[in-house]
């Protein structure tokens, strides 16, 4: 007898899964190192920024009232009394008619509230003279236009990126707290595998579902223990399993968990007590997709079909990762585009589709990758984007307004909506 | 006299950085190092996939003439002869009305032309019997069907990412020809600099374009020498120039390239020989943004303020490293989305405004990330996109439609188009 799965829409997976994770823990790192890591602590403006009242251009810092009445045929002048370059600070405050030069970034000297661009000014002797009045405030940046001290900027649970980091070190966060990352196992489940070195023999395959994750896991900085691959045996299975999630904090599979006579993964899962979240999920491809907890650690049960696991990565696996490290944008970015080419085939269940977007004059247009049959390995290489189909009778057509996510995109959304 | 310098179009800078590109070779690595990395080679088929007819499910391979006239009213029971699970292979060829159980994956076995699955069969004492036909290739992935042997799949100069490499595993590449990645020298300029770990003093800020551009490197996968942070002393910033230049594949300055008196980069370039590709780009913020070309390395002189220096970074540096690793497609991914607030500034210069994009029922809105003036610190942690305002003299207003370019996209487009 075929065992009967019920399937569950595929954003009731995700929720599912959501439901489960459990926070890693955090840890304290350079500062160097943060990219790519989520935020365990909220960054807090230690200080104003700017810290100090500086000049934005190089010139000359005034005394506004000094500059009153100018124009040009009543040019004042002005006696440059010193210099102020970035980093330096000037020597005592400045008296009637008198300027400091300064250059981008250096501190507003004393009683000065004004800064004359050099190109506004004409150079003289020992100074230079103006030919318009400026006002209080003119050309300076204040301290704190930028910032104030205590106020909260970025929230914890954020992804650090380049500009992230520039944040924390204006405010000096050499060390920063962010999440640990967990450590992925990886088990390739299948007699048909060959390793990627291997010559062909009949009736084998290279593994290449291995390597892709190894790939999805290093596009995030997750590390990882490969187990190899594994026979369809149950016992060796079994045993393979029960290391893999003693050592690591998550296991991904692949394979192994339809309902074909050598699909141990299900059996596996009831040996060690595992709690079956689901076991079949109305998408294609990767319907078979299952996710277990033992504990406080997952186990993903990928498709072995190519297509399949890579899907069931992004839409599963790489959102319970994100969270399982605070991150509170977990999930890829949806955007609209017309579909490039029809579809015809009937939809069950929701359909991904590999895809590149691109922008055109008329909008974003969304291309299917190749051929898209769930084993296609060759579409696997080719997009930036999974279509979505909902499940329904009707075909697609080119031209048809659907949904796209976007994948390889370093920051996501915090809600899952489609 | 200040040196007035004529500003180019940021599209023209990008050419001329673009057209003085030199190729950085190649080199042969691990499968498994490939992420992120620019294939060197075409991915070429080398051999049929699927390499042999195969079960897309598990059931029973049949002869399909032995299947006709199979109805509701007249069953046509067949015996079952073996098993062949994936990765094994049929003993012997099936006669007439025999069967194989076959699983997912495995090859159809000699004289099998169909494939009946599980539950379009009913199980009888050591068989099965059909109510339907079943057709010639029914239910069979044919060999060649995904890809034929020599097919040229993915060009060079392909971004290297996980489905690229589960195609890459599928034919056997355990190594890969991949551009090598250039060394990036990172130095930082400015008197008024502090390290991160300092604590602020009067007119003094912390390096935050050193770690910045660091963190814009590691996203990239890029690695890096620093050289740390130079006051502003000509004999000292030569030299150090000089040595960065010797020691890596090309060198970024932060700050130094203004017309400011402390502003010594113009003047090493010309004590070193450089050419100077552009020193005035009509863009905001970054007006200031330098480069110049030494033999075949360059030197990106980019600004001290830290949204102009994100800003040329990701419109200058980065195209110019994807390049010179001879990627195909080194822009920022564009789209055309909603402003979401006024921006009523003069804008004499094309401007770039970090901001973020949300999808929302009524299409992309692009929101500025905060305080746009160009050293608003605060805001370069925000955010996903550039909104690019073309110059003019009019502002814009909230709803109008406006160019977005992609941060943090995974892969790019292969034309600049802004």
């Amino acid at each position: 007898m075929v065992e009967i799965r019920k399937p569950i829409p595929v954003a009731e997976a995700v929720g599912l899964v959501m439901e489960h994770v459990k926070p890693i823990g955090t840890e304290i790192i350079d500062l160097e190192q943060s990219y790519g890591r989520v935020l365990a602590e909220p960054i807090i403006a230690r200080h104003d920024v700017p810290p100090f009242d500086r000049s934005p251009y190089d010139g000359f810092a005034i005394r506004s009232l000094d500059s009153k009445g100018a124009s040009g045929n009543n040019r004042i002048p002005f006696s440059v009394i010193g210099e102020i370059g970035a980093g330096y600070l000037g020597d005592k405050p400045i008296g009637e008619k008198e300027a400091y030069r300064i250059m981008t970034g250096a501190q507003i000297p004393g009683n000065a509230d004004a800064v004359v661009m050099l190109e506004q000014s004409s150079e003289t002797e020992g100074g230079f003279t103006l030919r318009k009045p400026f006002e209080d405030g003119e050309n300076i940046s204040y301290k704190g236009e930028d910032a104030k001290e205590g106020e909260l900027l970025i929230e914890a649970g954020s992804l650090i990126h380049p500009g992230t980091i520039a944040l924390l070190a204006t405010f000096g966060y050499a060390q920063v707290k962010v999440a640990k990352r967990p450590v992925a196992g990886i088990l390739s489940t299948g007699t048909e595998l060959l390793e990627v070195g291997d010559e062909l023999v009949p009736g084998k395959i290279r593994n290449s579902n291995g390597p892709m994750i190894k790939g999805q896991l290093n596009r995030m900085g997750i590390s990882y223990r490969s187990y190899g691959m594994a026979v369809d045996d149950l016992d060796a299975c079994t045993s393979i399993v029960k290391q893999a999630i003693a050592e690591t904090d998550f296991l991904i599979t692949t394979g192994g968990v339809s309902v074909g006579d050598y699909d141990y993964l299900p059996a596996i899962y009831e040996r060690l007590g595992a709690k079956v979240l689901f076991n079949k999920v109305a998408m294609r491809p990767g319907s078979v997709t299952t996710v277990a907890v033992l504990g406080n650690k997952f186990l993903f049960g990928l498709s072995g079909n190519p297509s399949a696991c890579f899907t069931g990565f992004e839409l599963l696996v790489r959102p319970a990762i994100l969270a399982i490290m605070g991150g509170t944008a977990p999930y890829m970015p949806r955007m609209r585009a017309k579909l490039g080419e029809d579809f015809t085939k009937p939809n069950p269940f929701t359909r991904f589709i590999r895809a590149t977007w691109t922008f055109t004059e008329s909008g974003i247009q969304a291309v299917p990758a190749g051929f898209n049959k769930s084993n296609a390995v060759s579409s696997i290489a080719r997009g930036n984007c999974l279509i979505v189909l909902p499940s329904g009778t009707r075909g697609y057509a080119t031209g048809d307004a659907v949904d796209i996510l976007l994948l390889g995109s370093e920051q996501g959304v915090s809600e899952w909506t489609v």
